[in-house]
């Protein structure tokens, strides 16, 4: 397939670097064009500084840009490129907002977490495809297939419930290992001691269910240790971090009693 | 080295299946004696029913019960055992609560998160040992290294600020898999699909630092999102989710402001 893509952050950069193996990336644009034509480079693609830039003669616009700037994009997009499948990578954007703009609009989400630092395990990240007509739809399958052995048509309303599941399992997940950093910072201890912890702490949930595997002090309710941490917290003046532990230790104790 | 156990959980149980190919399980002792009776039969070891009955000819006592037992647990075992080595396996609590009842006294700490469902790495995973006597150090970093290449001498208040921090990185990052899997299920859409995004999360702080690893609405400010996401988690009357929802953004936001 002939691929434009709007965007040149983590997403567009991991999205371009899947695709260029066995699909074309003819165009890139970005509201930086410096950031779009380092990417067009990796890409083998032209930069583009203008929407009326962009080719025409593609099978596939995808945006992978901030939520909040996709409704422009989109009109700016539908404009020159009216009869051109274009596609979101947003898990917290409804196909509506795509569609009643533009007649062939499609999500091609990816679940996962990308960062500039690490590889993508294309074949296992589940992608979610959606699409306004039946035929765009087929289309949007066969590439995510060429990407991943986990390709899935999801409506929007579980798209976006697996977005904001995405969020307590990835957001605030990275929050707590960035608080236990803050935690062991403080006496000058390793942070790396952690990692063989935290890696088992997410492997044992890939097997079984979360609430069976909860451990801890809050889940014990052994509430001597619970109040020595309460004050190691206030002793290190760690507000935000205390605040944390409070709520949470008191909806572990709860959701284990 | 001959050892002999209190408890029969989660930790014992790991810990006799990784001592017994080096070392002798002497007696297992637990206030459950089925429980005892059924570990010593994996360990090829004699559960017993009370202190009085451990035998005295032992190199090490290994107390793996929880926090708020160990005081009576010393008591019993300093009356019967006053010459042996004896040592607590807790991340939180003090060498002292130990040393101020028995002469001969030390910390064997795995810091790690122990399943019954699961087998442990113990070469990879830290050990911390502690001692009230010099010769007695020498003998936890020797058995210590029998298990584990990773072995460290830390002091009680290091090893107390690295259990508050497994607190955060294990028990509160666990919540977190079970909230996302709650908000799933009330979707019936399929926990597993968040499996990648699980396990990439915690393996990329691995490698960098988490707070430079966070991604996510709040990061972003996204307030569409966030906003969407409290009218989700009310539509579905998740009020613990809504509040650790609203507590976790605010900070990540302040975080990156």
């Amino acid at each position: 397939m002939r691929i434009s893509l709007i965007g040149a952050g983590r997403v567009a950069h991991h999205l371009a670097k899947a695709l260029m193996s066995q699909h074309e990336i003819i165009n890139i644009y970005s509201r930086s064009f410096d950031k779009a034509a380092d990417l067009a480079q990796v890409a083998h693609a032209k930069a583009v500084s203008h929407f009326k830039q962009l080719n025409v003669d593609v099978d596939l616009v995808m945006i992978a840009v901030s939520d909040q700037s996709i409704p422009n994009v989109i009109s700016a997009l539908t404009e020159y490129l009216p009869n051109v499948l274009i596609v979101h990578t947003s898990g917290s954007t409804a196909l509506s907002v795509l569609s009643t703009k533009h007649a062939r609009a499609g999500v091609f989400y990816p679940l996962q977490t990308f960062s500039l630092e690490r590889e993508i395990d294309w074949s296992n990240t589940p992608l979610f495809v959606e699409a306004t007509e039946n035929t765009d739809l087929q289309r949007l399958h066969t590439l995510a297939e060429s990407l991943s052995q986990r390709v899935y048509s999801y409506s929007s309303a579980q798209r976006l419930s697996l977005h904001l599941a995405a969020v307590f399992a990835c957001n605030f997940s990275n929050y707590c290992y960035d608080m236990a950093k803050q935690v062991v910072d403080a006496e000058q201890v390793d942070f790396s001691l952690l990692y063989p912890l935290i890696l088992e702490t997410a492997q044992k949930v890939t097997q079984n269910d979360p609430k069976q595997m909860q451990t801890g002090p809050a889940m014990r309710q052994d509430q001597n240790i619970l109040q020595m941490h309460q004050q190691m917290l206030a002793q290190v003046q760690r507000e935000n971090l205390a605040e944390v532990y409070a709520l949470m230790s008191q909806q572990i104790s709860q959701r284990h009693s």
